[in-house]
């Protein structure tokens, strides 16, 4: 399927890097546009017109806008399907990757946002504290799930690597900020590191923090 | 495609019943198993070798478990394709429904998540209640935003009846219980009225309550 120029909407250090990835493995014709968190951009009148939840990423296509990466993640595959980054007509293989990448937004993300952005669920001090005490626990519990159940090997889903790497590669990555031991869970560390040398993933993360 | 027979494992008043009302529309052969929250069963050694989450839903198939809202309504959606619950041939059409699905499961479900399973994320009573008190308030941001960006009428995309209103209503059942007014959403109270009169709507719910 052709597609006309996409713009990916994007900020260094988020999960929008797993679509960010995802469009240069496919060999899409992108522009990537930093939104700065420094700035309050997320919430401009201007970006809100592209995304109304001031987040990213979101993708800006020739028929209107997406947002959320698992949905982001399908469309780049749907749209791109000889590049192979899911198996797009075996209905249960499908439904494995989407489930796996619906356990990383609602569960880890989730847990991982309890932080830094613990406002959004609570507005007493006490209780934001309590929340970022207790991120080191909620992410490790995800990570040990991954770690033990979900992580085929090589790659999340067994032999084939998938838009799944590129998000929990992605998620990983914030592992040590959140507090928690990367060295309990090897093969997650293992998939890190080789997704790290990946030319494509190594390009991506380059672009991201020189536009930075 | 054909499938054998599915298992559904669910509990009533959770999100389960999206997936439980998308396999009775698509006319799936399929069982459902009730877990009793209120035995802990979620977390029997039994039900943890079915789904290690230790949560529902779960849907069994003949090639292994998934777990998931928006990842089971893709399979049931791509397992029935004649039944036309998801515009699964269109990238950009199939990404907006799989990110509305993905918004519910990892903003909306989750802020409502805040009343009753605030120990996820905090130890501290005091953090947990606090968490609860916000509720009204991240909920009813959740449903403005639905209300005013993404219901289009008279369903979620529009013309069609798609996996997207059977995951909207399953949520929107919880407003009054979050502390929320429905009066403040005339479109969701409107999408609301209508599905809970689909007769596939009401024999699933007329079912999960005559199990429990």
């Amino acid at each position: 399927m052709t597609q006309g120029m996409l713009t990916l909407y994007y900020t260094p250090h988020t999960c929008a890097l797993a679509s960010h990835i995802a469009l240069e493995q496919a060999g899409a014709k992108y522009q990537a546009v930093r939104i700065d968190f420094s700035k309050n951009e997320q919430r401009s009148p201007e970006y809100l017109r592209i995304n109304p939840k001031g987040r990213v990423p979101a993708l800006l296509t020739d028929r209107g806008v997406l947002t959320e990466t698992p949905a982001m993640l399908l469309f780049i595959c749907q749209s791109f399907p000889s590049v192979n980054l899911a198996p797009l007509d075996d209905p249960f293989a499908l439904a494995e990757v989407q489930a796996f990448n619906s356990y990383l937004c609602s569960t880890v993300h989730v847990a991982h946002s309890h932080r830094m952005r613990g406002y959004r669920w609570a507005d007493d001090a006490g209780a934001i504290a309590a929340m970022q005490r207790k991120v080191p626990q909620s992410v490790g519990e995800c990570f040990d799930l991954i770690e033990r159940e979900l992580l085929r090997g090589p790659w999340v889903m067994g032999p084939a690597y998938t838009i799944c790497d590129m998000y929990l590669f992605t998620l990983a990555q914030w592992l040590e900020a959140d507090g928690v031991d990367p060295g309990r869970f090897p093969k997650v560390s293992d998939h890190r590191r080789r997704t790290s040398e990946d030319p494509v993933v190594r390009k991506v993360i380059a672009d991201e923090l020189a536009a930075f």
